[in-house]
């Protein structure tokens, strides 16, 4: 497809070429059924195949041990937001939230609806340049889990290094999902959206250890609780039928791409050629964020100004590089590289980065 | 499309071919855009376009009135079942419901976990075979709203006439969505899962009256408060952005073909026939519903024994007409004739329906 642009968006985002063309190709009449996969049944032989294949090569792909099971979700990572205390806190346990920036604000506000939460580090000090070092976190007692958003998608800062506490983690993995191996030892849940590496919008991948599931709250909503969810195989209702098909063959190609190892060497060689377009720039291209918790998925950099920022914007985009503004919270310049977006998408962007500066220094 | 099967699914079900024929043709290149819609950003232009027609086309084509806002929410149904008092049940209001069979039973269990809770009337005495009058229904003092299910997707029964009660209605309309006018000034919501009538599984379509926002309780998670998914066009967080892109395609269709009135009018004529054909059998096959709350939407029916009923299940599917077996819950075989599914498979299964009688009684 000679059209096909370079899309740096932070979500929904570039997906596998070839996955779209497969399920283009299929679109209509599934398999010869006769009919769309979307207009299946989600207890017929057909979906229940798809369901389960994307189950069990998610658990594959990611790594994951036998003692988590995988969860299809609905509401996107923010539902979870109040799900993790709704399900997990009781008998007076806190919830304990690195405050790393716009997301993780987001589920701590969520949380302080439904149990009792502290922040154990803020990022606000610093701007939220940086994640934490283990021994900056300030836990107390009776804490049930520590929450971290291991890679903040508008800040464009990642947890390098895993912390180090004696509570489980959970983690929002959202825009880093199975682009890096995880220690599953660490923790007791990892979710995310699945519309950055996993897939098209409208669905949460969530990954729960076995054994909380005996101790979650049963007093709320049935949606609301991931042990119906986990005993029904995501199936307690109609799941989000579309994005768990597309989900299967984003995971296929990506074990035909070498797996998470491939994934994540992909990331460090695509955020590495950026980082160093940005750092030998004589200080034209500016990152905001500490080395050590650089994103390898969110790449973020300011210009000299912001008017010679909207021009880098509006002329990135008329050479076919698109979606490259920051967040409208933030402002600034943002290159989102997730697993599917191609390493010539980021060459063709520090190229145009050296062509703009030259133009415009 | 030769192969094309006739699809009595109760959901995910059909849908209009001409729209996955055009989702399909333009689904890796989105308008010219160099990607597919599903890779494109929630935010930027082209999705908020769709998003935009999709809102106004649903308020077109159902009806809704000017002082009713649609949100595009996830979580299928079920979840409303909790939002719905979270959001509104507070100062000791009570929530009615009407048990009229399974989705009520599912409605009423999670509405328990949210607030006080009554049976405004119990199907259960005559085994959900129909729906109450409205001067059966026993309702109590301080009540904020009566929920019902307009059609019961399981048992096959509808709301032929709305109840007249003193409270605002809130309307379970998954099932028969957009297929016949509804008094929204007796209504205070509507909502339902889109995966029968409306697009593919993965969302849910909800009208909420306005004013009522003012009121409702702030006190919960964030992606839970319709008074956020309102304010925000239904952008608060990502949403499900391939259901939304396919009902504005469905709606398109609906409104082509002429709008709700012709949609309850085949609705009339299918299930009519169907109807016909279960009562003109000799008692061969037969409705367990009652006359005047038969669905035009599920059209349950047993047949003499459950032996012939499997071997009516099995050759009608050898003839290419899917989907006929009952829900699991109660057995038995049941037709869905959603909007999209043409009248020519409707006398293709009243044809078979006289064959097998005729070669089987």
């Amino acid at each position: 497809m000679t059209n096909r642009k370079h899309n740096f968006s932070a979500g929904p985002c570039t997906l596998p070429f070839e996955v779209l063309e497969e399920a283009q190709s299929e679109f209509v009449d599934y398999q010869g059924a006769g009919m769309s996969l979307i207009e299946m049944s989600h207890r017929g032989v057909h979906f229940d195949a798809v369901a389960d294949e994307a189950m069990k090569m998610s658990m594959e792909v990611f790594e994951v041990p036998e003692d988590f099971s995988v969860l299809f979700l609905q509401g996107g990572a923010i539902l979870q937001f109040s799900m993790i205390p709704m399900n997990l806190l009781h008998n007076g346990q806190k919830g304990a939230y690195v405050n790393s920036g716009t997301w993780a604000k987001g589920a701590i506000t969520d949380a302080k609806q439904y149990g009792e939460v502290y922040t154990a580090w803020d990022g606000a000090e610093n701007n939220y340049s940086r994640m934490p070092s283990s021994d900056e976190l300030q836990m107390q007692d009776n804490t049930r889990y520590l929450h971290i958003t291991t890679n903040e998608t508008i800040g464009g800062i990642r947890f390098a290094e895993w912390p180090d506490v004696d509570v489980p983690l959970i983690g929002d993995m959202s825009s880093e999902y199975m682009a890096r191996p995880i220690p599953w030892e660490k923790f007791d849940m990892v979710y995310g959206g699945a519309q950055k590496n996993l897939g098209p919008a409208g669905m949460a991948v969530v990954f729960v250890r076995k054994s909380i599931l005996e101790n979650t709250n049963q007093n709320i909503g049935r949606y609301l609780r991931y042990d119906i969810h986990e005993s029904k195989d995501s199936m307690f209702n109609t799941p989000p039928v579309f994005p768990i098909y597309m989900f299967g063959k984003v995971l296929k190609w990506m074990k035909k791409e070498g797996g998470l190892a491939a994934m994540e060497a992909k990331a460090s060689k695509k955020s590495s050629a950026l980082y160093n377009a940005i750092d030998q720039s004589d200080g034209y291209y500016n990152c905001p964020v500490e080395v050590a918790s650089r994103s390898h998925m969110n790449v973020v950099f300011r210009l000299p100004s912001e008017e010679l920022e909207k021009k880098f914007i509006a002329e990135s985009a008329n050479e076919g590089l698109l979606n490259l503004k920051g967040h409208r919270s933030v402002g600034g310049c943002r290159a989102s590289i997730y697993n599917a977006l191609p390493y010539e998408s980021v060459t063709a962007l520090t190229q145009f980065m050296e062509a703009f500066r030259a133009a415009n220094s």
